[in-house]
């Protein structure tokens, strides 16, 4: 039997990277050609997975968090025994390939999340090891173990450069991660070359400053070394484990390696040549001798695992029967039986109480009543508790009970939105987040990163209009509203009374590949009467809640707080005698998603008399009013005052729609 | 003489906030009454400043990162003899007023950037530094230090856990901005309550591993101790320094001192007659009595420290007329006297040059002409110099040469954008910050404040469509485009040539109260010919590219990688003998300013087959279509591969849009 050598199996990574990039004339080598030795030993030595299985729920997860060091992770699935094949490999960043240039979730068996925006994937990784936790301390019962895996991220010095790094590791080392273990790829290179100029952190203290268990000072081309530092952090169970190790960005390039030129481009044919010398790797583009296939393969080793922790759940399920069937269920994304008859029952209820209240306090009111059916519902709020009314009778604090289902995030929203997408990727949870609707900013491209996964985060944004008040521009949106519409697949939701919330919270219960932006206001909205024709008629996200007898002359539309108004209008002396219809619209991709019928029944083409009233920038309306239509809103930043007297200030009352509609008549 | 003591001065901040707050019926009183003992200390005893001219170029810079803490500062504005009456206070939170919910740059003197978005103040701080030592190198000479100021900023718990102060303190350790003191609220207090459960983190050690000078432990309601460590921290001037002050959240207030009751509401008429009796302040609301008055007033102190600092630029302006004479123009934002002439040759001769290049080259370019007459042009790049291109022949880092131009950010995207706005607060420079496209969403609401500030902070995103390629999905801007236009009064440019990319940096360069985006390619844009009124036409944000001949048939409308399409497009068989206007769309928010008949004359309103194209969400062009237009676009996400491919599979091609022309005809 030929012996393998630990280099060896590493050198097959770094060929098949620069091999991979050198096809694509695209791509970043230096990083898996850095990393391989050390990714080589956690993967062989310590990853429990199974690559025949890459939705095994107690899999080990492994986060690329410097996601442009892709072909690492494809080299590492392809010669583990993912479904990964060479000629996908030689596919690299083409079109409709399963490797794309940055780890796509979804595109791949394998890829846990998709990673490029530096930083996420660390946060995304925090997310899953405090799903772990908490999954663990729900269903784990002496004797049973049922969760227990442990969340590897991988991250460079632009991870650790990104400000959410410092969110989501502080709240990681608060958290007490015990089982999250972060190799920190310190190869002192970022692309404008040698950190040292920007980047003088002592990572260390940093990391000891957040709780941490650190080791520094890994040789990070010593196996021993990365091995010694894995097991010793598998150990500390109290403490997330920073491991720092000391790399060499394009190891194995003798003229590039140790700088940026290595980063992100192709080494050049003549470099990739020098290099398989260097490494003495003489096998040609893409080839693997089987011998370093077999050593690398983890298809018996996973199958076992797999088959282990099966032989164990068959035993939970033994003793604990509805425990075993509930995880099922919530790590399948299903709803638990009863949920469609009692959530018709919550609505009918609540469209029955009539009451009028902020759209967050009935938002309050929905997690009230949903939540008790809905156990693996799982969030918190950014610092707002108080103020986004996450927080109902049954929330417990996972700081204070590591069973609970409730996460104070503390002042980080962008780590939160991470978090989120870490705990839906890792399943169990039906996780959300909430802030002001304005600090939705500081989460955007998390928000984004959600839509492009396809994952059911949710996101509570509360204050969502100059109606706020008094605390001013820097905290009244204006824009914000109108921005997370722009992403393709989020589904934004603004409703305009408690009737309309509920729906809108049910609807994001119920969704599974995509996540959902609530946008509610702090103000007082006023309940609005409808048949039961309506009320089925919300989820479309746009229906006439108000009809005209006969055709209509002219149609207002509105959201949220502006419906009332919109509804105070058409009973306006001066429309009382016209025909106009209100749409009601809570959500305009879920409108746009309705068949072309429906939509024509709610928005005729022929009435080209409209109006859209909405408490924000009128950019999103153009596409219903046309250019003869007419949008109330508010295209400059607002103002600090009580909000009854801001509405007022920025034309956004009954007299002026009442206006706009005659002058469009 | 009645002797004032320390306290009672600052009894009188306390009582200004928390009857303000109660005026208001609104407001956040805690952190006044916590701050007011160690803000006396650095107001009355440290501060460098002129009450009577808060514009006075080498005052000490004050910036308050928790916003929320508005009143705090509003009584010391008060108090110092700023023009900021008792009435002003009095009308604290209410419609235009000078005292709004958070400190609003502009609104009222002395306040010296917008906050209230926690963090952001913070790194604003840390950009003023570097502003001050900047200039400072660029213009002090031996015996003239006539650039000499300290930066200091409050941050509280909800600042320190924001990314953004990983971000900005990791660089300003980096590049030891010895005259930055930072004062930590320590009150142990956030929203959610004791911040123990989410944020334990060692704060001390987190700056000492950023290689700051850190004062820990100070007792921030003991005067003597806060000015031991003023002293110390001014003394430091190679690492900015960090006081950790411990303070009382709403000390004074016997019921709700050291909670969160006292944060972010009214203490009540009772609590605050209580709170009275405790601070033994009995003096009626918004009444301070004359002594105390006098004992704050920094009014006849101030004027001396300008009129010293006047003596001493008399004296640099005998030694070195020309760099006096400089250092006025560049802190008065004015352009050199040959600007108007030297940037229309630039132009003209870009024009001439009738390069095909990408418009992030030709953004290089336009730096490389526009710099050596812009010696105030200071910026950079989150670590992505080689892509941005950013660095022009002229470029020194400031990290190797204080006098210096051009700052390495790393990987920091909102902590740039918010030093760049920092930088363009302080004065003295034209300051930039570059990123990809994608990479705006980090930096979102730093953008949106500089607007808000009206500010010409100018910010450079390149890589900015599907066409960038193989980074995919997560690299290529979709709807980030369509976002930033929705701010408003920003001005976002995405010019389709070398000649386009030159008007827009004219503008950024020209601008004084507008921040910029430009919006640059990676790919080569082919150079499109231009007449003269062609070329003048473009600052107008929209003009017509190519006339047909009679009226048009049909408009098309198009931006940046998109206008060389619709060129193609009219020439096109099957279009060549339709009568079709090619409008280039460079900014939209510049061609919404025109006058109405500008805008008629290029879009006449009688035509309404209309066709945009743009390779981004199809939202923002529903405006200049109507109802009757199609949009050429991407809404959904992009693809990895190389960049023509990409096009082709999303349908930007000319076949697609001429079948467009074709079916609105």
């Amino acid at each position: 039997m030929v012996t393998v050598s630990r280099r060896q199996k590493a050198n097959a990574v770094r060929a098949l990277s620069m091999d991979a990039v050198q096809q694509a004339a695209s791509g970043h080598p230096g990083a898996p050609m850095g990393l391989a030795d050390l990714a080589e030993v956690l993967w062989c030595d310590h990853l429990k997975h199974n690559p025949k299985n890459p939705h095994w729920c107690d899999r080990d997860r492994f986060v690329l968090s410097n996601g442009h060091a892709s072909m690492l992770l494809y080299s590492l699935l392809h010669l583990s025994g993912y479904e990964l094949s060479v000629d996908d490999l030689k596919q690299f960043r083409q079109l409709h390939s399963n490797t794309p240039g940055h780890p796509e979730y979804g595109d791949t068996p394998g890829v846990e999340t998709t990673t490029g925006p530096l930083g996420q994937g660390l946060a995304n990784a925090v997310g899953m090891a405090l799903a772990e936790k908490t999954l663990a301390a729900q269903f784990n019962r002496p004797g049973h173990r049922i969760v227990d895996h442990f969340t590897y991220a991988l991250v460079g010095d632009g991870c650790l450069m990104e400000g959410i790094s410092h969110e989501a590791c502080s709240l990681a080392g608060t958290l007490q991660l015990g089982k999250l273990i972060v190799l920190y790829d310190d190869n002192g290179i970022s692309i404008d070359g040698e950190v040292g100029d920007w980047f003088s952190d002592h990572t260390p203290q940093r990391f000891t400053a957040y709780n941490w268990h650190v080791i520094p000072d890994i040789d990070g081309h010593d196996p021993a070394a990365v091995g010694r530092a894995l097991q010793a952090a598998k150990a500390e169970t109290a403490k997330p484990s920073l491991l720092c190790c000391r790399t060499i960005i394009g190891f194995g390039s003798p003229n590039k390696a140790g700088t940026a030129a290595s980063h992100g481009a192709p080494l050049g044919e003549q470099e990739v040549a020098l290099a398989r010398a260097q490494l003495d790797w003489q096998h040609p583009p893409f080839l693997i001798p089987e011998a370093i296939r077999a050593a690398w393969s983890a298809v018996a080793t996973g199958a076992a695992a797999e088959q282990r922790w099966t032989q164990q759940f068959a035993a939970y399920q033994q003793t604990h029967p509805h425990l075993a069937a509930e995880f099922t269920r919530r790590l399948g994304r299903q709803l638990p039986a009863a949920w469609q008859n009692e959530a018709r029952n919550i609505i009918a209820a609540t469209n029955a109480a009539a009451q009028s209240v902020a759209s967050r306090k009935a938002s309050q009111n929905a997690l009230q009543q949903f939540g008790p059916l809905l156990p693996e519902l799982f969030g918190g709020s950014a610092d707002l508790a108080e103020s986004n009314l996450t927080l109902w009778s049954q929330s417990r604090a996972v700081s204070q009970t590591p069973r609970g289902n409730y996460i104070h995030f503390g002042v980080r929203e962008f780590a939160m939105a991470a978090m989120v997408n870490g705990i839906a990727l890792h399943r169990g949870f039906k996780p959300y987040g909430a802030t002001f609707l304005m600090f939705s900013e500081y989460a955007r491209n998390a928000l984004r990163m959600a839509a492009l996964m396809k994952i059911p985060s949710i996101f509570v944004f509360t204050h969502d209009s100059i109606g706020l008040g008094e605390d001013g521009p820097t905290h009244q949106p204006v824009e914000q509203l109108a921005s997370l519409r722009l992403t393709p697949r989020m589904s934004v939701w603004r409703p305009c009374d408690a009737v309309e919330t509920a729906v809108a919270w049910r609807a994001a219960c119920e969704s599974v590949a995509q996540p959902f932006c609530l946008v509610l206001s702090r103000q007082a909205l006023p309940h609005q009467p409808r048949d039961s024709t309506q009320l089925e008629a919300i989820e479309k996200g746009g229906y006439v809640l108000h009809e005209c007898k006969g055709a209509p002359q002219a149609i207002l539309l509105a959201t949220g707080s502006e419906v009332g108004l919109a509804m105070q209008a058409v009973q306006h002396a001066r429309l009382r005698r016209r025909q106009i219809r209100v749409v009601s619209m809570p959500s305009l991709d879920r409108f746009a998603a309705q068949p072309r019928a429906y939509r024509e029944s709610v928005l005729p083409s022929a009435v080209r008399a409209r109006v859209a009233v909405e408490a924000g920038v009128t950019a999103p309306w153009r596409e219903y009013v046309g250019l003869d239509g007419l949008v109330v809103g508010v295209d400059t930043f607002g103002e600090s005052a009580p909000g009854a007297e801001v509405f007022k200030a920025f034309h956004i009352t009954v007299e002026h729609v009442v206006d706009c509609v005659n002058r469009v008549l």
